[in-house]
């Protein structure tokens, strides 16, 4: 059987193994305050030409969502977000259990503009009884979002702008951030990501380690205690080098792009395939993640052979599914998939 | 340099590392609907005689603690615990950030006592003003408690008699629960936990495993959405096979209590070398947590060949110190420390 | 000039102040223990045929449906309401602020109707990933809605099975209930409301009091420890019995529907006066807020002489507006605006 | 029978219930936006000698104190009070519900003092540990305490000092300030508080008032942006005129102190009379709260004539007794209790 649920069916990619092999039973102190860790967050701040930022190693995504959310908004803000966003839909709702609502915009195929954000804010405080309203404190995006896609560097840079004017700090989700990173013909680097956003993240769940996301908060003025709101979010590793290990690993020799250019690289070839054989083409991403609308029988076929995800509920002639590539996906189980298209 | 700073200072019991490089590039679902999680949750299920309980697999203590709390307590309801409890201290307000306030009992070398716990809940009942506080709701207790030290069966039996008197469940902390079972007379053994308590966990991180908490719902009637709570926190691991896997492994032929035996036998011979050479032993744990008051010299001297905790302030002349042994340590670090006595 | 900007420009009914006089300088307990609130309590138990309910006072609306949707909801659990409710929009996220995410039903004319409730649960449990979103815990509609519209006892019944099939409460926010028992061609009662409702509330603020809103728990299943919620929610008032005192009044000799029906009578002369004009109205209200679409001209030309409010943002050429008559309107000044227009 | 039970058993002081029923009918825009609030809130400023505060009022003091609370906190942050405090003890976990843990210093007749907090401050910073705890983010001192007890102006600014010098704001809950300005000897007026702390708040409830509570910023930079907040705990009043009315009239010819005065005095007539026979006065209380320890059957004789509150649970042979006066008060009745002791 094929797979191409998703990206975080294996573990970690074999050198982060042979890494945490290695230091298995070295002693270091905990919470991330050992040297690997002091490393990887060098080799970040370097990749983001950011020597300011400051870098912390949360496990998982919801978790680093919740924390930097709680901890870039005020009492009386909200997160603004398109309606697909995985903090408005598939957090269980982290972001309200710690106090705050998503306040939502358009969703283009996971996109949010510049000019939707604008305009809500400028509505918002034009409305009269805006005190009694909550209050946009943020603006939340995925890179790549929630269906493969790409903001172009253009719109990053309105999108940012918009968000200076307004005073409201701008979080990149970067839960597949390699795979943007890889993509053809993306101009988005991790530099201009740092420059235009406030707090990010770059994922390690999804994208080679066997957790961890790195939270880089290239203006430290928008989020100066994170720390304690780590721990108290329950999202503070004990042993911290874990995550120190694995990072400094994926940020030693670009392995990071490498291992998500790898990934993207299989999707493509899977895209091309998939339309050279009639099918749709249902959002066209650049990315890890492909949908395609294909007839229910032909999927039904397909699963036979491999197994990947409905895209929302099935249609009735036809259904959208997603096949997602990773960094560990064999080119063998790309071709044999092609093969039996 | 010897280190005796923490159980969390190494990796994962090596046969735990052997297990995951094996099964390293394995496909598996997320969110520990796997085979190994499944696994897992039948050998502790069993190991525990309690085929009933419900088993989730979460993180670390810290989130494990809040989301089990969260869920067991409504929303006027607060959780008793003694005064040194962890939760009350040393997690940054994690309960109180998911609304709950922490009720505090005496704390006598950590544990609290049936007696306290009953007065508590019949004093509150008794206040005419008692819609006015926070309703006792919950009871907190750690096994071994952070000072190392165990309750006897017939403590926990009527703690748990109180609580049930008082309709209010019971909760274990077992964040090292390994080397409280490993510990020489304890009467204390997992069935009788599961018996008594209508929720407790397992420690992994500190016993062993590279992080991971075997949350145990033994009376899952307390706790019947905790599934998405989990989520909620943040604490579901994507790769849930990951704690599936070592869970298991510590599950298997004995491995939890062998390891952990390893840490309390080298933590007695610790104890009764300071003790023989006439250091005042502070605080009688029969676990792998060692508390001495050493005077200050001596702690001065010895720092240069190990480290070790202060445990609170420096005092005038004297400090309490405290030295933690774990499954990792080896044999001749304790010798060496022995003969540097 | 004329006022027909809100229900809550003028303090209370003289009838209520009346008696808020008399028992002036008696002395009573605190927090609603004394007479004046028992008799309150038992009155609206009568006028809802409900001997089983129980009966609360707090000061406001937001604070009412913060308090009892916070009690109503599991942790993991969210509201469903109309998209346009007063709880989703205007009430600065006190609902996210306890912790809930308002889970949003489409709207119309501030309604939500039963098949999009069904279809909500439905959607929801068929979703292999629904312990990753949030379950829909509870219903929340309003009755007059922000629209001043009713719904029909028909409607109300078929809500009621429906969240009755699915076990989730449902509740009614009744901040002008008051003026949809009084419309005109309603049969929806006061009794309904409390057989189809698990709590709902029975709005003083806008209906004559100077303050205070009287929670009835139909279902007392649904909320058994709404108490020191209410206390939690800093929503308790000391003076309890000022809000006995006003209910006790306005439930005696009919007063509360009495003072209602005013309201509602001169709202549809204006309703009447305006159509009779050729302007177009907007929402086709029975109740006393009413909304028209006027000529921006128009719009200037009558707020010269009288204080709406604009309802939305001012159209190019026309703008919809709002007028609000309430208990204490002059018949006068109807009839006043009426030879405006 | 006499009443000392409390001094919230009547309803307002008749000129501001006169004032009340003139205004009646009166229309004016809601959520305190109109005159009557408006110069209130001057009359307040100008009271406090501090043009740059910002005034708001609430409805009571509970909501006030988790209004207040939760916004000058951080999420890390905890609020540092007396173990006795209001807060802590009596508010059923309100602080706890918006996220904050009530840090609790040594209680002195209800009082902190400057040293504990001091002391508490610095060794949280210097324990290594620091973060992983709840921070000290504000003081909450209560004036006068829930003992009736006061500060002296040396007492207040050496707390003052200690907590500018930590970065931290000073809050003060003067649910019963009136009867602290009031009381004989004080050398704490309004202008020093306003100086002294940055926000607090002066209690109409129980001073005068149907309700109502005048939270003052003397220092707006501690609290930016209140009114959301307000609105978020459901602490907005419509009609907010009400509390306009009442506190102009308050604040007017000194009506706030002088009717404070009458309940001082009579406390001190009470006070005299009981140390005149030889009963033991508990806590040498300035203001309007009095507590003695009588013999039991003494309780029990005058309990046929009076009603007053136990302190705490009934003694074997003695019991504390606490004893209120009020603005509202006959001299007629303490003369009567006087007789009967």
């Amino acid at each position: 059987m094929l797979h191409f649920d998703s990206d975080y069916m294996e573990g970690a990619h074999p050198e982060l193994m042979c890494r945490l092999m290695e230091t298995n039973l070295e002693q270091t102190v905990g919470y991330g305050n050992d040297e690997y860790t002091a490393r990887a967050k060098e080799l970040i701040k370097k990749a983001c030409l950011c020597p300011e930022a400051r870098v912390h190693f949360l496990v998982g995504g919801t978790q680093t969502n919740a924390t930097v959310i709680d901890g870039l908004l005020a009492r009386h803000e909200g997160v603004m977000a398109a309606e697909s966003a995985h903090i408005n839909v598939h957090e269980a709702g982290a972001i309200e259990a710690s106090g705050h609502k998503v306040l939502t915009l358009p969703s283009y195929e996971g996109k949010v503009r510049a000019a939707d954000v604008e305009q809500y804010v400028t509505d918002f405080y034009r409305d009269e009884t805006y005190e009694h309203m909550v209050a946009p404190g943020m603006l939340y995006i995925s890179h790549p979002t929630e269906y493969g896609t790409l903001y172009t560097l253009e719109e990053l840079r309105e999108l940012s702008r918009v968000c200076r004017v307004a005073h409201i700090p701008l979080y990149m989700d970067g839960a597949r951030l390699g795979y943007a990173l890889a993509a053809d013909d993306t101009d988005v680097t991790l530099p201009e990501i740092a420059r235009l956003c406030d707090v990010f993240y770059i994922g390690g769940t999804k994208v080679g380690a066997l957790f961890g996301e790195a939270v880089v908060i290239s203006n430290p003025t928008v989020l100066p205690h994170f720390f304690p709101l780590v721990k108290q979010h329950g999202a503070l590793l004990a042993k911290g080098r874990l995550l120190g290990v694995q990072f400094e690993t994926l940020f030693t020799e670009g392995l990071y792009e490498k291992i998500a250019r790898h990934a993207v690289s299989l999707a493509m070839r899977l895209k091309d395939a998939f339309r050279a054989k009639g099918y749709e083409v249902y959002i066209d991403s650049p990315t890890n993640q492909q949908f395609f609308r294909l007839p229910n029988e032909e999927i039904d076929r397909l699963m036979r052979y491999a197994t990947f995800e409905l895209w929302g509920p099935r249609g009735r002639t036809h259904t959208v599914v997603r096949f997602v590539t990773s960094w560990a996906t064999p080119s063998e189980a790309v071709d044999e998939l092609i093969s039996l298209l």
